[in-house]
């Protein structure tokens, strides 16, 4: 299938080519990478737009459950939802582990909905790019909503937030040391925390959770593309489907009054320079990521361990070679 | 005076080779960094080994005050130490807050004690580079010591650990949730938590902030570089001069306990490699940093920013125009 007939077929919502055309993203052959380009340029066209959910929780908060809740329903009001996932530890255990069909039973039957694992892939770098793409074809496709999911090790969260309009951060009931546990990095970039599980025994700790961390969130400089109460924490209980048609309106009421303010697209605007400045960076890296690089790489590395050469003169002559 | 000479005369312990030395490596002309590059290489071959200590803390917990007593106190036992900083803010300020010979008043006139403010440069990778190699340098010139502070902002904190055998945390007596404050990652970097400031009417406080980082530096996961009761938590007061004698017992004990059991090697090997890759990858970066580079990069982000191109091919061409 060519480029312009794959690309009017996922405007028209075909999920075939919608499936495909990530197929294409996440391949690494340089023919496929450049298919690709041109596809995603092909979409830009499409002028449509979903609202970009980033949703972060550590393993156990109940992320699976959320997403099956909460995306069952925003399909039951006729929404559309796209479920994406960045997962760095995808490359390692060789197999996603997010994003798995199976853990969200009902919506993977939903025809509203598209459940896609992350990428694998062996660097942040490659599965950010992937995800990105990824992202923009469910925009063109007609999404209404596309929710990136990560576990949140290392730079994941940074890299979801860098392509999403809200930044979701979920968490579960705890002891009120836990707190700490939480980066503050992160808590600096979430615009709602949902306190997870707040049913049945949980419920008084969930409360307890919830109003520490409303505490901590009045704590942190305002931010300007904040309107009046947020960034905020609620509860909600993705097992009994409860606070989550609430969530719904405090993030569309918030993107809403971005969008009027103007925050909504120029955060795309810094998400787009931001992607165009890491690609350009990762591709003059990318001059390190060939056999014979990496060789000169650890026989220059294991010199200047012995102290038989400066890392800066080694530096040099690597690169010297490199240009050669 | 060529390179030859000045090594000689830093080896022999000249003091105006020295700063001489440490110009050189401070400035950007193309041809200086070529003579620091080949100085290093000569000097790498003097075999003399200080002990690097990196020490970080935020404003106001009395670095200053810590610095100068404890290199009076060194200098006191006949030991050469020399006082290095990364200060990323320098480059913003247009001169160091850091290394600021007015503050280390007695310290500065010491004839066994070397103190210099941090490079003013614009990126922490340059700060980086020439503070590293001025710790090469003063370790050829035969000091025993070699202080690197920083104030602790953003990354400076990694690059300070990344260039020392010993990194220590200052930190005032404070209230209870001030363990917070501190960046988890920056306790795991910490081998000792120094509390300053262990006098008069904080002496309570200070034997409680001192107890709270003793339980949560016994809560991370042991490290395989730290013998028994490391990392570990003590008071000070740099004011009255208490407490010193015995933080740098502690970093000799725990010195010596490395180097003989390998870690203290191995942990410079580790650095060495570190920054050899730094090198490599600043090395290619650098391409973006010319002229014709930065507009190409304006321009190109401006019509990412307004969707007239996605980033990923808007990349690809810069990249192009790079290479052509």
């Amino acid at each position: 299938m060519d480029i312009d007939t794959l690309s009017e077929k996922i405007v028209a919502g075909d999920r075939r080519a919608l499936s495909r055309a990530i197929t294409l993203i996440e391949s690494s052959r340089a023919d496929h990478r450049d298919q690709a380009a041109q596809l995603m340029e092909r979409l830009k066209g499409a002028g449509r737009q979903a609202i970009r959910i980033g949703l972060s929780g550590t393993p156990g908060v109940g992320k699976s459950t959320f997403i099956e809740s909460f995306g069952k329903m925003l399909t039951g009001q006729g929404l559309r939802v796209a479920v994406l996932a960045v997962d760095p530890s995808s490359a390692r255990s060789g197999g996603s582990i997010l994003g798995d069909k199976t853990r969200m039973e009902e919506l993977s039957r939903d025809p509203n909905a598209f459940i896609r694992p992350s990428p694998s892939q062996s660097h942040l770098g490659g599965v950010a790019r992937r995800t990105r793409e990824a992202v923009a074809v469910c925009e063109a496709a007609g999404f209404d909503v596309v929710l990136i999911e990560t576990v949140g090790v290392g730079q994941s969260e940074t890299v979801v937030a860098e392509m999403s309009d809200l930044f979701i951060l979920l968490i579960a009931p705890a002891g009120g040391d836990e707190l700490q546990g939480v980066k503050r990095g992160i808590m600096e970039i979430a615009d709602i925390i949902l306190i997870n599980k707040a049913d049945g025994d949980l419920k008084p700790a969930a409360t307890r959770t919830c109003s520490d961390y409303s505490g901590a969130l009045r704590l942190l400089r305002k931010r300007p593309q904040d309107p009046q109460g947020f960034p905020k924490a609620m509860m909600v209980s993705a097992l009994e489907r409860d606070g989550l048609q609430k969530s719904w309106e405090e993030m569309t009421a918030l993107t809403e009054w971005r969008k009027e303010n103007g925050h909504f697209a120029s955060r795309r605007e810094a998400q787009a320079r931001y992607w165009f400045e890491q690609e350009v960076r990762q591709g003059l890296l990318a001059k390190l990521d060939t056999p014979s690089a990496r060789e000169a790489m650890q026989s220059f590395a294991a010199k200047v361990a012995e102290g038989g050469i400066t890392p800066t003169v080694a530096a040099q002559e690597l690169l010297q070679g490199l240009r050669d």
